[in-house]
């Protein structure tokens, strides 16, 4: 089974430099993650909040978007102790019934030859830019098609929670491609080649009266405009992801189908990982899914931290000598990582194997 | 200001054959329009009940996705009295937790040649076919491009709230283009060419913690895959249209931009019809929005029916003699139209006319 490396949590946000003197990183979670060249490139969420004097405020990070120095973050503050502050999610702070987060998060590139111990950058790779990214930028997965790297994130913004796209061939210089996917999505992964002529992706829609959090898979001509949706699984009843699912690292192809490792929730184990299997050509059609997680917060990083018990796939890699590194956050706090093989993730798909916690 | 047209309501429910012997009609309103030939079409929104022999039974009634002869509904059956079913929206049955609608909408053509007086057929025109329509298909608008007319409406399911596509060249035979946008969105119109190369359309997603009900933008190379969404407009605080907007008509091109009217709605006021004007170029802008409504809810018909105090815009179709015709759904259940002229049109969307309530 999918064994964690002795050295985790890999990433901690101690390790990871803050973008300016007022700011604390609490975050460096979810990374999109690739191989490139000889490396293994990951692109942390790093999650900053300011550091305040005063202990009877409360400050909110947001992209200033009123100056001419865009780019850089204004620190919204508001009462602590006022009846009008609510701050009992720690991501959220509510204020007069408006909701902020608690922290605002860039994507800041981490390289490493042995895919266990990182070199992180010391300035944020991709920043919050535009209006739909006020709030930040978050939980990237990186797709590598035809030599270009496609990086689909969260847009989070007073305007909802939209998806990003942003691509690179050398992760120096970043194009973003606009939002791919309108309020509310979330958790987009790339497929690495298209399929019967387009391109696929798999998205992650909200929850209505009709629905639960369902993931679903969308076709486009040129990976910028996204049509003919079609729905791909949902959570299931008592199981352990029966409360909420999503992607999950970017497809594998296998002879067998799309391998994919996704996130579930239920009540009782947090947020696991699994495995599940697509059909090649048609994406949209479940060929199987675990019905054990392939890895579920059982280690001391993976209960505790900024939110409880959370292991969070959102990399796939090979490291080319047939071993594959799953990496994930941890209780949205640090990054960790698990070896295992082709084999044993197609064995936890087809629910050959069980899990051992 | 818009002229109500003394035949008002138009369309009722009592004017509509039920599809099946078993149905009654309790709702025949939020039409698409358009010309075609020397004709005004409708297509309207025709929302079914099941008649229940039994009065301890509430009756749902679902496309039945089981059977080779699909595209008949099946009638799903709840105990009306017991403590796990809530009536108390008259627009849903909720069993177990579990909610569904309490009628099922399908399309319905309707003709005329003075846009007033219109003949029904008395067949469905586009009835729920797909497991994306099980609960329904819902509030088209119709927009002609290069002599296709395009039909975006709401597709409702266990899988949420979509925005599907379907095409015509005679009203008579119907191709569907699959769901172009995700759960969840509607009230989705196209714009009736091409601006800058692409495809244009306004969308409305929901809201969120974030956000509110916000109008979008989004633009297509084909109709068929959709992306670059941009932010068009809000809820206004204080406004007629406080509480929620949406499209509305298609757009109808004019020297000053491209004329929108659309719905807003208010805790005092409920459901109005307002005009907008958006940017020739870049349709994501708004040039101008009306101060006062174009129509608000005062008339009987609009006050009183399935649903209180609603008027929803979905078409605007000219006569072809100077005069525009607004037609709009009543109280979710009837239609209505009011005539106006496009110098009325663009003065209210500058605000230079008041409403005559």
């Amino acid at each position: 089974m999918a064994k964690r490396v002795a050295e985790n949590p890999i990433i901690t946000p101690e390790m990871v430099k803050p973008s300016a003197p007022n700011l604390e990183v609490i975050g460096a979670f979810n990374p999109g993650a690739t191989r490139f060249g000889d490396e293994i490139i990951l692109l942390l969420r790093v999650a900053e909040r300011p550091i305040m004097d005063d202990p009877d405020l409360v400050g909110v990070p947001v992209l200033n978007l009123n100056h001419a120095d865009s780019g850089r973050l204004e620190i919204l503050t508001f009462p602590r102790h006022s009846p009008l502050t609510d701050l009992s999610d720690p991501r959220a702070v509510v204020y007069e019934g408006r909701v902020y987060l608690s922290s605002i998060s860039h994507l800041r590139l981490a390289r490493s030859k042995d895919g266990v111990h990182f070199t992180i950058d010391d300035e944020p790779t991709l920043f919050p830019e535009t209006k739909y990214e006020e709030y930040g930028i978050e939980d990237c997965r990186i797709t590598p098609i035809d030599g270009v790297y496609y990086i689909s994130y969260t847009a989070v913004s007073r305007y909802g929670i939209c998806v990003g796209l942003a691509c690179t061939e050398d992760f120096k210089r970043f194009q973003r491609l606009g939002l791919i996917l309108h309020h509310e999505n979330k958790n987009v992964a790339l497929f690495p080649r298209r399929v019967g002529g387009r391109y696929v992706a798999m998205h992650r829609t909200a929850s209505s009266a009709f629905n639960g959090p369902n993931m679903w898979v969308a076709y486009s001509p040129d990976l910028l405009h996204w049509g003919d949706h079609q729905f791909l699984m949902a959570p299931r009843v008592h199981h352990w992801d029966s409360r909420r699912i999503g992607a999950g690292a970017p497809p594998v192809e296998t002879p067998e189908g799309w391998l994919i490792v996704y996130h579930g929730v239920n009540a009782k184990d947090g947020y696991c990982a699994g495995v599940a299997l697509l059909d090649l050509d048609e994406p949209h059609r479940v060929v199987c899914r675990s019905h054990e997680p392939l890895i579920a917060p059982t280690e001391d990083y993976e209960v505790s931290g900024f939110f409880e018990r959370v292991v969070f796939p959102t990399g796939l890699t090979p490291l080319g000598d047939g071993r594959w590194m799953v990496y994930y956050g941890v209780a949205d706090r640090s990054v960790a990582v698990a070896e295992t093989t082709m084999d044993e993730l197609l064995a936890v798909a087809k629910g050959e194997l069980a899990l051992t916690r």
